[in-house]
């Protein structure tokens, strides 16, 4: 985690109050109950992200910075330890759904607590005499707002698994601009062949997965410039995409079959019209919205059965560098939307939409380390590095993603099985 | 279920009133979180408990008699049914644990509900009209009760699950009698050989799976009058009971080892001491009191171990019939002592104790039908006679019964691993 | 096992010869790759039996009773232990299919070389010096016999899987009468009320499970006198017998519905018509045969369609005390048919059909130790006892059963979802 | 699969008789019964390798292609299809253990029957008018090959599973040139940053997976002059390094607790030394031989315990490009030694040893297509391209790998957790 020049330490203080505010914000909708569930082994209850970011703060800056700081409780530690084999002995990841204790009101009184703490570490007089500290509050709070994602997508995991079907919130109303038929413009962009360089080298925050920057040659390559929409999809479905294993890798073609996908995760018919689950309630699928609850399979099948294939992961660092669109139009967290929207192709006929926000993209990379990649000492070494398999690296962030949390040098990575985050799709062709 | 005849009609208002109450009390202690914890398939969550009994009320006797009565949700059927398969589709038994809503305070309401429709039900004026409707009404409340018993052992095992190793309730303190060591005194009493009636013969309540009444033919045995004791067990342990498998069933010992059963559940050691956990929290292991959470195949390799056997379920019914204990002394669920206690012989020499109360009593007979037994006709038919398999009968109700449920013909039947019930050992000799 | 008189132990090398050979000839149609194949866990491989039956000679007979015999090989007590746990550690059972080695021949030749030991301890003279071998011989010869049937049906299966579906043995041409329908006739006898002795209580051998002979006293009961056929399963069948839950215990519906079963093991629908793989390949169902390959959930539930039960194996050993055929026309492994088939109703109105021989019948009884059961110290002690929870009891032998081997006492046991045995169903009714 | 020139078609039949012949020779020293073995479900039977090698020439080649060819059998179609749903159904992988039938001798009939009919397709006169089909018979050779491979793995994998550990062959005699200490010979090479084509540019066979050729650029690294050696691993294991969490991805970390790995497979301790099974029996770990049948895992954590990484695909093609030595030393199938063996730097110190066989080389790249991959129309598009998901490359063959079946741009895959191919570790830096 790199972390060169803060905006000022002054400005610390309310930000960690926001990030922590914006979390509790998150679970305010919920009852007592919703927060103990964890109907899969991916999702863990929202009680616990509760504690295990506040954990974080307790365990790597208050216990070794704040002088006299009592923790709140002596076992917290065991129950909130997510994975962190330096730190001990902790609940198996399975079952984090046993902690109905300590209640939810405890895990509140714990956040206080701990925030009542780090107000006074944060103290412009304390944060001069500890150069170290800045960049761990920095780390703190990113990985606060990474929860805060998790929050979103594991809250949608357990009311889906409910049979009523609650919603979370009232469908905010949008006024998106409609999605005009463009004759004749071009749906297609161009990167031309080059070395690139690849990977953060800003002054600001970074994940040490970012790094090292470093050069990658790339062959020329066009990419789509939005993300593929539902009613592309749906084609994908009719023409009878799930059912035939051409297009499928062999892994995925057996899991599909095993688990009967016939159609993204929350999707389901009735009466002919294709529905799905959203953090609203039940809903119709929309056409011109991007396809997201679809896992790396279901992705390159459909680039397959396309004629097109998906980008690399730097093959998309360079299309942002190239291409973004400077108008910020990125549904993000912060928009209340909590889906995935529509969007008009931009008027600058080289500028791709939808590259932030809205949907995680799957890339055809695997999640390995950058050349010269190194992993912090001590318990953060193992924020990132001991997960390099097996995961495929998704780029651009989605619909709940802080926006302050995401950039383009940013790899997201889970297995190529999973569907329950906001993922989608954005094809490229050589 | 037969049921000949009732105490009068007008007492079954006040009854039902007090035994809905006494589930709701059980459930006083738990938090909301606690009430949708399923930790693992046998357990219920007591969200649930309190939906399914008041789900009986409302599909068996609300819905069919009492004109005019308004089902509470339309979906609750869906969720509380539990295996009535002629009651259409429910929610796997699995996923019970994913039901957090409705939230517990819906759950609640639920009950007014369906208790105001049963006051109306139950006015003497319209029973006279339903001559059907007592033993449908007495059943209901047998079954909450058996559902009040499955509370005490399902939230016992879900908080034995949380790490805080939280305590349901305070400690009652006990005026028991002080075991006296009765020097001489004989600790068996025999039982003739010859015809016994087994079964049901009474006018009250009573299962269908204790019918017909037929005569069985027994060969002399001797029982123990006292169940066997925390002390006799550790006896068993320290003589490497759990490590020998001449004294275990095959399949008993497969499981023991996989599962490295060492002591029973709920039991660990700290320090060369026994301590296990109870709903009062951790405690020491009292020696005097019997041996509970114990499987069949522990029961049975005990009795091995000591030269005896474990009794059948008809040699426990003469045995009741000839030697029970006069003066009441039982444990059960109104005591709220909530474990099984000490107790002395009785001072007649030919009276067992602990017979009723306190734990089931394993036996060695398979759980299948009476001769002639038959079951009802349409939902309720499913009530006990599908589950006739692969399962063993306990007798005699534990401190987890309440007192008014049990009778020296009540069949229990759990499979021979299980071990969250308050189960315990009498032996018997030839 | 008890064997209190014999024919003489002259005849002991002869009727070890013999039935020696028998185990021989049933493995004689098999490639040497058939005889390691173990495609379910119950099955063992035919080269596993062919080892383990001579292993049982050379462990329990010549090691401790033959002055200067030397082992085989030093592994072979290793390889062909089966789950005597006295007897030291052994191949897992779900692992004896990858004994590729030792080869085939080699294991012939362990035939001959505990074969000719044999010949020697069996040398009169040398076995009037032990009093306790004659029974002990007797138990190897019964142990074989044993093997033989689980030959034939593990054959059976191993053959069934593979794709080209190999038949074993040509089908013998049989002569059977004509089932005539004998208009009026009665199809049930009855056994009257009463105390009925149960258990072996003859001068051959026996098994320990058969001991001791007791009392039991019995309801008045009629049975039905011939076996269910297959055209009475198929009327089954096409009820709908498969799909409604309302025939069937609890745990065989939800084992049916996950293994969609639909008809016997070993059955197909073809054309619309129902053949199965016999061991003389695949064959047309007859319909007068008895039906075989169910288990006992299916032959429970078929009772319960049919408005019947199943007996108890007391009230098997009473029937067979008053109403057995004096005709002796069972279906045995001599026979060579190796499939049950058809019999007309004796002509005795009280005697009944197929009791013994074509398949084994399952009774709604437990296997369970009779009262007094005893278990022989040592390893031998580990034959039965240790068994005796969740199987059912089987009687009656089938047509894979050695003639010499069975008797109305004869107690066989399976789990009630097996099916690879020659099962069937006699109906009873009170 | 490109193929350009070839050596010109008169050389085929030779060559075709000398590899399946080679096929069949690794074959002969195995039982019968140890050619249906299939201890897991990685591992093939033998006798299915030698089905489905003769079943791709019957179904690529000779029934397309060869006027008025008979297949052999109309059901080995079903029988030794391996993973081509374009060619319709067949035995699941993990049924292919239950293939006793048909036996072993019908397959050599079944090779025999291909083998002539190929003897005529292969004539030049046919040959000349059939322009596409040298690639077709180049392809099935290699496939052949690969399946060499495969057999010596597989039959490793199925001996070491049997109880009495059998050697497959007698070990030969190797006169290894002494590895001598050459003190301050430096076993580290350089390569240079810049950009290297990668990917197969010649005129020979290669498969499609080596396409297309493309530009990387590499940063500058340093390798290894020799494999890991059994003594270096052995100081790994003896520091604790499977009991450090620190070394290892967090997925190989579980699965090394899980499956209590202590060591490389077939590794064992027997007073205090360490010995492995190999294809001679069991012998004593030789320290100077290159460790082998070891997971990505375990490279992996070895590789960070010394301080140092893997090499990327990319990065091994490179140093082959510089550093090979020219003066072939590998250990191929051909050898016969069926191990890897210890090797001395080589004279020149650009040089690298033991690049091309002994150990394949475990790469930190995933098996992805390279730009611009595109797969072949029909069932031959299902070759490679299908399994592009959660695989390792590894690079340089092994003893197993015949010596020309490999090349520099050959691209072999494995799932990161497989130990039954001779895989190996060789070291880099940057």
């Amino acid at each position: 985690m790199s972390f060169h020049s803060l905006e000022g330490n002054a400005a610390f203080w309310p930000r960690f109050q926001g990030i922590r505010r914006q979390t509790e914000q998150l679970c305010a909708p919920l009852t007592a109950e919703d927060s103990v569930m964890q109907p899969m082994v991916d999702v863990s209850p929202p009680k616990w992200h509760l504690g295990h970011t506040t954990w974080f703060f307790e365990t790597f800056l208050l216990l070794p910075h704040l002088p006299g700081y009592e923790p709140f409780h002596p076992q917290y530690a065991f129950l909130f330890n997510s994975y962190y084999n330096t730190m001990g002995s902790r609940v198996a990841r399975s079952d984090r759904g046993t902690l109905s204790r300590p209640p939810l009101e405890d895990i509140y009184a714990y956040r206080r607590h701990v925030d009542q703490a780090m107000e006074k570490l944060l103290a412009p007089a304390l944060l001069q005499t500890l150069p170290e500290l800045p960049a761990l509050v920095e780390l703190g709070l990113q990985h606060e707002q990474q929860h805060q994602e998790l929050l979103v997508t594991d809250i949608k995991y357990i009311l889906s698994c409910n049979p009523l079907l609650p919603a979370y919130s009232e469908k905010k109303a949008t006024v998106s601009s409609p999605v005009s038929e463009k004759q004749g413009q071009n749906e297609w962009c161009t990167v031309p062949a080059g070395l690139y360089s690849i990977g953060y080298t800003g002054n600001g925050f970074s994940f040490d997965n970012e790094h090292q920057a470093h050069q990658v040659y790339l062959q020329e390559f066009q990419a789509r410039r939005t993300l593929v929409t539902n009613a592309e999809y749906l084609t994908f479905m009719k023409a009878g995409g799930y059912s035939d294993f051409k297009y499928w890798l062999d892994e995925g073609w057996q899991l599909a079959q095993q688990e009967q996908w016939q159609a993204p995760l929350y999707w389901l018919q009735q009466d002919g019209d294709w529905w799905h689950y959203t953090l609203h309630g039940l809903e119709k699928v929309e056409e011109q919205a991007p396809v997201t609850h679809i896992s790396f399979y279901e992705a390159l099948a459909y680039a397959n059965w396309s004629g097109n294939r998906l980008l690399t992961e730097f093959e998309w660092e360079a299309l942002s560098q190239l291409h973004a669109n400077p108008v910020g139009e990125g549904n993000f967290l912060e928009s209340g939307l909590l889906h995935p929207v529509a969007s008009a192709l931009p008027d600058h006929p080289s500028h791709v939409a939808q590259l932030l926000g809205n949907t995680w993209e799957w890339t055809y990379s695997a999640y390995f380390p950058y050349p010269g990649f190194v992993t912090a000492p001590g318990a953060l070494g193992e924020y990132n590095g001991k997960f390099m398999i097996n995961q495929m690296v998704l780029r651009g962030g989605s619909c709940a993603t802080p926006q302050s949390h995401i950039r383009p040098t940013y790899r997201n990575f889970f297995h190529p099985e999973k569907r329950w985050q906001f993922t989608g799709i954005r094809l490229a062709k050589s």
